[in-house]
């Protein structure tokens, strides 16, 4: 069910396109959906259908087949389910989720389809310690479930009952199908309810079971900012202990964010405050500083990443090879490609650059579209200027050239392999091996200068 | 009250001027009198009084008239409120708060108020889990206020009253200017307690009243920084749920700071980490990176702020337009002023400058005292050299201009339109429109060139 | 006792060298039994053994002898303090402590040793609120303690028990040596265990005594990196707390993480998320701004270190003087020795490099093994170029010298007192005083000139 409008977002944004971990709420949903190996997911949309559509589409790799069911107008969770049946065989079990419910576990879904067995209508309920407000389970003497009762209708006996419905349940299809023609919409909201088909089914005295969890969180959904901050730091919690129990350091599980998937090796440490976005792979030993902002990158094993430092690699990603060191005040950009050893400074910025093994650029310097050899130093200040304001252009630097201050390359360009470019100069064409190349003015001193004054206030 | 010392603040800094959200403790008392549409606020002052008198002035904007009564020596809170009585009319009630209580909420001195009734005393009151040490309100059978009683003196059934005195009153001026004149300072301490009015009431047969709230940190007083910390945390989790409850997406609630207005349009989303200072406004859509430090600056829809983003517009403001990219680590200085699609990127500075629509900068670059043209594209490592060590310039970009890389242009100057700067250019002249300037040495190379070798240690 | 393998850790590094507020969880036992001023340290090594006496041995500055004995392989804790006892006289009291407890304070130790009176057996007690699954610490009816029971052997009633035995303990070394000759492995582990000796003494008919805490942390060993990072947690928020109650304003306690020693002055303020390691000391009113990290460092009276600045002194250290104003987004690093009123801005870097007081460097620039006078401006991109691509060579610049933007001072040079250089200079040779030096090309414009235009996508 991805048809709501959450209003209570306050946003343009349909509810279930809001982020959580970096992933739409829908995706985790959909996600957990694959590793159920479900046949077929159904996605009801309404709000916003378009768009969820097409966010749901955008997703790659999925290994099942998803179809879209639109519900307009919005009448209700029996309505929407409604709009399913059509794409749904007779001869199996509908899960039914909520695109707002992000963090329901798989194996709780395997446990409750286990429950159903198939035949009968599962309910995933919850235990609360205060279920205020929410629908009770009522149970017969034998643990099969008898009703929901909702809190307003509750007895005072039935409001002790600390199990409530979690809005997910498993049912076999046939029998949904059979139990949704019955539903009617005589209530104050003049909607219809999924949960009328409890009533059915024991009207029917067909059995309902329930599988109870006690973790609120997996149930928990979505409607407003602050509950959406609220899953956020439990599902970043979550990511951190399970980090932590891989065996990764982390200064303080409460300062990391990981919107993506962060795979570490042994003896990782990340200091505090730092984000992960998309694929990050951090080799052995690999050390990340404070206030770091790391995405789509992999970072070689003992790599040191300081302070500061901003890697995103989006879509050509970022390499960072063995033993390397960056930052701090580093950024490394799409297509930064660093071999071993390699010394990234402060104020550098690295994009579309191949660096071979022992390269240095330590000090505000801009590397783009640039092939630079093994143990080159490019000095402090020094630029590639790639880009004539219409094309980019390449700058090739051979092996153990070594690049002054301040220096300007104006690409297309290749230094030859063990020269010297002297501080200072602007090159515009290519040099020989070896070879020191200056393009510098003269200096010349003008004695006693007299420096301007400052101006008197008008 | 605002005469104490807060010696447990270890501070030169008299307490009521320590900071809480950016503002002095006193200023939130001053600006809650001033929702409260207080006829007149007499601030008492003792301890520090010079300094706090010239901050209570120098905070503009106040709808009522300020007036200073200096309590010297301090002898007691009676004492404090005594020194006011010759600023106070006769037919009012006087709200007596202190000047160490920063987070009371108007809308509970508007109660307090009513519950006076203005011929009443009422005290503010507060309900604890664990009222130990604090002084019980005792009741009539009626609910009338009885008595405070202090714990040390609260008899076993005392001891389990939950309700405890705020230190907050509202009282009639008359009856406060009566019962002041009867306070005596026969206790331990030698100080004159305001609460002994409540004794001077109940013995006059006049009813006192209260208002009881439950939150506790309406009613906290700052005494030392542990203390202040707290309440900066909790002043700081409300900003957080409020701007939530408006629709922003916060990355981490507990990791946002307020320190003065932020106003957001919808759809704006913060991440981790931020610090927002003075008037902020966020435009629809806007987008704020990681770990940015934002102040007196106005960011129009659509911008987004990458991580790493210091923006401070001080008294001049600074404004980013429509659709802008600013950052990583990119550092805007007041009188920054940038059009729509502008991009400032990393380790770039810029101030006291306009850019207008689409210009750019975006690595390693200096813009002071520049006005920019639109679609500039302004080279890596390219400063405006606006200071001559003792005189401001300004430089002039026309429309379409491309300057090159690490390029100096020497203030005062004009790059007429459309044309281009080559790379590693200083210029000290003004360059006609629509020509390639270039000032710069010939590029020579010395073939065979060894290199400095590695010193021999000492 | 620092023989664990620490499987939980997943590391390749010994559980008891993983690092806590900046020291290895062994150095911060070996510091507290150096404030105990013990006669003899001796630890108890087996995994990883060569790697953790050598970590003990570069400490510097212990005030105690440090011996080792290896316990190889691992047989229980009653087999490690066995490998001790020939390293210890009879005349002393023993106090067994664990490696991988690091927050014991020796306080608390001074307790215990007090309770063991030379001649008693002494363990150290806490009283949990739930002490489901540790070792129950019985008494007889006059206190005096009879047994530690495991919690699996425990009856009902002495599982209502909440005093439970820490690991912790005091004990007269004659009495040890007699006991753990007696020590037996005839359990399911094959393990000898120290607690067997309470069991010893009662039989003995010699008093047992407890000293009880209830302070959890104390007592909290280290098995996994969750504990690890909850152990760090406590820690910082306890020198947070010690902090602010000597005065340091905190903007977020839970913000803050101190590794080493942090001294403070009055009028001190740490905003958010700043690291500090090893020694500094920030004087007076000095302010700390944002997401700042800084080792190593004297910051003097008045200076204001802005967001986003990295100081890190090393071994050399970094000196900030009285008043001066660092950042955003500078980096100082180790031999950075800054005078009175020094302005270093953004994107800066300064190593190894002396600034008498007024000497500014506000924008894009490196200073490294440079000599920098009084009130020295060093303008914007201008670069010291201190390496030869062999050697290290030194830049002198006097006092009142202009440097403007964008130059490259080739060291070895000396700009003399006085003098300026013309922006987009690259200096080789040294200057006169008082001169006016430029090195640059001639500006030449060509007019209508026509840029590249983009070419077509193939």
């Amino acid at each position: 069910m991805a048809a709501g409008k959450g209003t209570r977002m306050k946003s343009a944004l349909p509810k279930v396109l809001h982020r959580l971990g970096g992933r739409a709420l829908l995706q985790h949903v959909l996600d957990t959906a694959a590793s159920l190996q479900a046949r077929k997911v159904v996605v009801i949309t309404g709000h916003g259908a378009a768009q969820v559509e097409a966010a749901c589409q955008a997703n790659t790799g999925t290994n099942y087949a998803m179809e879209f069911a639109r519900q307009e107008p919005q009448l209700g969770t029996g309505h929407a389910v409604q709009q399913a049946l059509p794409h749904l065989a007779d001869d199996g079990v509908v899960v039914v989720l909520s695109g707002d419910v992000p963090l329901t576990q798989a194996d709780t879904l395997f446990h409750l389809i286990a429950a159903s067995g198939g035949t009968r209508l599962a309910l995933l309920t919850l235990e609360m310690p205060d279920p205020t407000g929410y629908g009770r389970i009522v149970r017969n003497a034998d643990g099969a479930v008898r009703a929901i009762v909702e809190h307003k209708d509750a007895s005072p006996e039935q409001r002790h009952i600390q199990e409530v419905y979690s809005g997910i349940m498993a049912v076999p299809a046939a029998s949904l199908r059979r139990w949704l023609a019955r539903l009617g919409n005589h209530n104050a909201q003049g909607e219809y309810y999924l949960t009328d088909i409890v009533r059915f089914a024991v009207s029917d005295g067909e059995a309902v079971v329930a599988h109870k969890i006690t973790d609120a969180v997996q149930v928990a959904g979505v409607n407003s900012p602050v509950q959406l901050a609220q899953l956020e730091r439990a599902y970043q919690l979550g990511v951190a202990h399970k980090l932590m129990e891989e065996g990764v350091r982390l200064a303080d599980p409460a300062r990391l964010d990981v919107r993506g998937d962060l795979s570490c090796a042994h003896d990782v440490s990340i200091d505090v405050n730092c984000v992960f976005e998309g694929q990050v792979n951090l080799g052995e030993g690999v050390r990340i500083g404070a206030n770091c902002v790391i995405a789509n990158a992999v970072i070689e094993a003992g790599a040191v990443i300081h302070p500061f430092t901003h890697i995103d690699g989006e879509k050509l990603g970022v390499t960072v090879g063995v033993g390397s060191l960056i930052g701090p005040f580093a950024r490394l950009r799409p297509g930064a490609r660093l071999g071993s050893e390699v010394h990234i400074g402060n104020f550098v910025e690295v994009k579309n650059s191949t660096l071979a093994d022992g390269a240095k650029a330590n000090h505000l310097a801009y590397l783009g579209d640039a092939t630079v050899g093994e143990r080159v130093n490019f000095g402090a200040g020094s630029i590639t200027a790639n880009y004539d304001g219409a094309n980019k252009h390449r700058t090739v630097i051979g092996a153990d050239v070594h690049v002054g201050s301040n220096c300007v390359l104006i690409a297309p360009l290749t230094l030859g392999a063990g020269g010297t470019v002297g501080g200072g100069s602007t090159l515009t064409k290519s040099t020989p091996p070896g070879a020191l190349t200056v393009a510098r003015g003269k200096q010349v001193s003008i004695a006693d200068w007299s420096r301007p004054k400052k101006a008197p206030k008008a």
